[in-house]
């Protein structure tokens, strides 16, 4: 378990609110293994959604929503990271605008530079976000974990069709105290 | 439905024979679909998984299996598209060595140059490369239809659970028959 990094993904107030409200279920294991990261300096890298305000840059699905009531909007309260574990000095933030954190972001920059070998994803939601960059980080041959407990999507159904999908997909799955013992 | 491609991904012997059995089934279906296109002109892209003898190119987790018994060796029977619907001349095939059709591959060079915006795929198996490829596609902006019975998985559940969470992902899902009839 050398060389690991923790990716907390889309945990911002619009997602929360507007999204996956169950996310909020969540937050407190997040905060557990974020803490137990940041007291083994472990490096943390948030990886935020924002979108410009004329919404350019938004899925071609989800434009006509977009322009109904913009969402993530940079700058904007909405696409804040959530106050409860936002990031703090020595922390990375990385902006990306699709599913994957590594899609055409400098994500993979900062892994190379940080010699990070295994990630570990918390986050919402299991099946878009927490899956596409779980699924391109095996590509990139990283060893990647999924924390069960710290990841969440709209239903448990979804969430554990996912979950099967992805250990068969090479992505090691284990509970939030699991990694925290292994950190110790 | 301008601008159509259809890419038929990883329909070949070892993948068949020992990895997705079911795919045996969904054969006659990708066959209808490639015929229309064939008639109809539109570009056609087989993506085929192919990997070097040693193994060094295969995903981490594969590649105990790998060395246990070699699959998808490039210049293998077993690597090889499936005869009932191999590339004929003027049609394409695109190599790559991870899920995605589009990882690391000049997949994005060949839709480019030929004005593609719309993506149809077919092939196995469902969860995997076949997802990959439609989310990397809605990423890019392209607009991407997954041919529901001439995709499939291990399992029915597999394959539809997934085929859900694609349709919450911007994919639109139909039958063959359908985009067959869209594109007479």
């Amino acid at each position: 378990m050398e060389n690991i990094a923790l990716l907390i993904i889309d945990m911002q107030n619009d997602v929360l609110e507007r999204m996956v409200k169950s996310g909020k279920e969540i937050v407190p294991n997040i905060k557990n293994v974020l803490n137990a990261c940041r007291q083994k300096n472990i490096p943390v890298i948030h990886i935020v959604r924002v979108h410009r305000p004329e919404g350019i840059d938004v899925e071609l699905f989800r434009q006509k929503l977009f322009s109904e009531k913009p969402f993530l909007v940079k700058g904007s309260k909405g696409a804040e990271i959530i106050e409860e574990i936002k990031a703090v000095k020595g922390e990375y933030i990385v902006e990306k605008q699709r599913f994957s954190a590594f899609f055409q972001t400098e994500l993979l920059i900062l892994l190379n530079r940080l010699n990070i070998k295994t990630l570990a994803l918390c986050g919402v939601q299991t099946p878009n976000c927490i899956r596409s960059t779980a699924i391109d980080g095996i590509s990139y041959d990283y060893n990647v974990i999924l924390l069960d407990d710290a990841t969440t999507a709209n239903t448990r159904d979804v969430h554990n069709a996912n979950i099967t999908d992805m250990k068969s997909m090479g992505v090691k799955v284990m509970k939030t105290s699991e990694l925290i013992e292994i950190l110790k």
